[in-house]
């Protein structure tokens, strides 16, 4: 058995390994979520012309002292075409409409009185140049980068999509998952009796929630017995029809882990075994014959999902191209149990104090299996191997559920 | 035409008017994302025995000092039934197993050496009472409450309903939307050519996305002319199938804007209209006949997203009965400008310094059309009026695009 190597270093072997999810072009309206793979560049200025910014009349200022003006017509958002040639007119425009040719400033309904067809500037307004005016291209030029790969897509980026005719946009494929549960001693949900050695299976129903809300849709469960011959069988078939594969259980030392031996006779390169870090520590991780991708996570709740948030999603991530920002780091409110040798992961909870710092509250797990408290909780803090504790004040980073 | 009123009292006329969201069950696999509208309690101990921690061997400590065990026999996880009397045997186990009856310990498997049936304890291995035995009822008892109404379900809380066997969750009816784009002006995405006049839509598919990224996937486009005996039929189409309408534009004060008008001929309810904040001012909510949610934003994209992630996205988790966390604070690493008497929305990124407070660096947009930054950033920070500006170290809300 392998020793166990730093987190650090099971995160480069990992990130050294994953192969890169394919591409594909979807409709602008299935692209929400989805990681970019595309450049997307202005498709002419924006705003595409002098654009009125206030419900109004546009004017002319001349020789800047003019109070009345004759009200020659308007250019309402859509239209386009009109002229303002006479300083003494004034040309009704409504927000979003291209300003009249020659016009000079906007003067909001607000501070005029009209009579008919003739308009008074209100005493104490005084219009200035290019008074709002949303100046053609101040926003960008036509060829301006706008988006890069990389970006996940929300609502801004749609709305930048969306205003440069990108109708059909070049994104990540979202691949299959497969998670399956390992262990004879699991019973489903559904099932009414439970017999005192029993335990219900719950960690795939968890993992498959951190992969829906990351976008990862079509997510299978499954499940194999303690048996190597059915395990290999299972997990042959899976590995034939999706390019993720999510284990939980059966990578601890015990004589019943028969994972790691099935992966490696269906030729599932071991790329680490066993991470010197609490909880998760018995995590594997692998790459198949055709570039799958193979976490088989400890079947611990809180363990699995440590090493979801620590290494599985950050992995499909990059393999999805996207551009990861920095982490969030929190400062513990409390003190936290370290340990000399591992990595210790510990559940907290998230609040902000007045002078805008992100606050954590340890909320301990008794132990790995412990995982009634992980509701009340935002993610976990990372704790380097530390011989005391860390004390409060600790700066860490932060990995949300 | 009403006073613009302040930001606060919009949230809580909005707040004071909402419906509630109906309930209904769904299977656990289609529960992630979802709000609960149960208690879950926890359905026996948990753990549900004494459980071993480790893979080794349980023993019995009697006097203390015994280094060798003969091996008796094994219960493995999911097996229960096994007994150890005898303080000179041991009992093979593996993590997650159920303690034998009347074993004090559990010894790793790693430190023991191993002679057919015989076990030793390696010479600085000294076990202790109870050690690697997880207690039955340590983590929580038959009958705890574990989940609360209001919860949005993410892993942790999908493992803890699937591990108490809540097969049928309970959980808020997400409601369909239709997103209105109303303007002559605007051109869809897919059209190829541009008159210089008209500008594309975007603002209805920023707003699908956000609203997607909260769960709301039954998401309706539809557009309106600026007609006021269209805009009224095609409104009153749409609130007699969606419980929530968001509209963008046709709520300025310009000639055009005919939204008021034939919402209030189909008997939807102004709650308000114009709100003192800068972008966003003309925004206009109200509620239908049928308690129907209608969000009319203003046309200008930063204004309609910066309505949407201020008002209508909280007020829909209101709706569906989430217990909504305390906001994101962040401080401002450069000055921002406020209004004296408006309260302003300002974009910005947010990055963490070293003292783990989270940054917020200002991007601020032009005018309230320009949204070719807001890619760069995470969201706005609420600034209250103010005669001066916000200084950098100002701490302030963050809404999340």
């Amino acid at each position: 058995m392998s020793e166990p190597i730093p987190v650090h270093e099971a995160e480069q072997r990992i990130r050294a390994s994953l192969p890169r999810f394919g591409t594909e072009h979807v409709a602008i309206d299935l692209a929400a979520g989805r990681v970019l793979r595309q450049t997307v560049v202005a498709e002419r200025d924006q705003p595409p012309f002098d654009r009125v910014m206030m419900d109004g009349y546009a004017i002319r200022l001349g020789a800047g002292s003019r109070r009345e003006f004759a009200v020659a017509g308007r250019q309402l958002a859509g239209m386009s075409g009109e002229a303002l040639a006479d300083p003494a007119q004034a040309m009704e425009v409504t927000t979003g409409a291209m300003l009249p040719l020659g016009a000079e400033a906007v003067v909001p309904v607000e501070q005029v009185s009209r009579d008919a067809d003739r308009i008074r500037l209100h005493d104490d307004w005084h219009p200035a140049m290019r008074q709002f005016v949303h100046a053609r291209g101040s926003d960008c030029r036509e060829g301006d980068t706008l988006l890069e790969p990389g970006v996940r897509l929300r609502a801004p980026e749609l709305a930048v999509l969306a205003a440069n005719g990108v109708a059909e946009v070049e994104v990540a494929r979202v691949p299959g998952v497969a998670i399956v549960a390992t262990g004879d001693e699991l019973v489903d949900v559904e099932q009414p009796v439970l017999d005192p050695g029993q335990i219900r299976r719950s960690n795939d129903r968890a993992l498959a929630a951190a992969l829906r809300a990351r976008g990862f849709d079509d997510v299978t469960l499954a499940r194999v017995p303690d048996d190597l011959a059915a395990t290999t069988a299972t997990l042959g078939q899976l590995l034939a029809s999706r390019q993720v594969l999510v284990l939980s259980g059966g990578v601890s030392v015990g004589q019943r882990d028969l994972v790691p031996a099935a992966l490696a006779a269906l030729g599932v390169r071991q790329v680490l075994h066993r991470i010197a870090q609490r909880p998760g520590k018995p995590m594997w991780f692998g790459i198949g014959p055709d570039g799958q991708i193979v976490f088989a996570l400890p079947g611990n709740p809180v363990s699995a999902l440590v090493c979801a948030v620590r290494y599985l999603l950050p992995a499909l991530e990059q393999a999805l191209g996207r551009v990861m920002p920095a982490p969030e780091r929190v400062v513990l409110d409390a003190p936290a149990i370290t340990s000399p040798t591992l990595t210790c992961f510990v559940p907290v909870r998230v609040h902000h104090d007045p002078a805008g710092r992100a606050l954590a509250s340890p909320v301990p797990a008794p132990t790995s299996g412990d995982f009634s408290a992980l509701p009340r909780t935002d993610g976990v803090v990372e704790l380097a191997p530390s011989g005391a504790h860390a004390a409060a004040g600790t700066v860490a980073t932060l990995h949300r559920w």
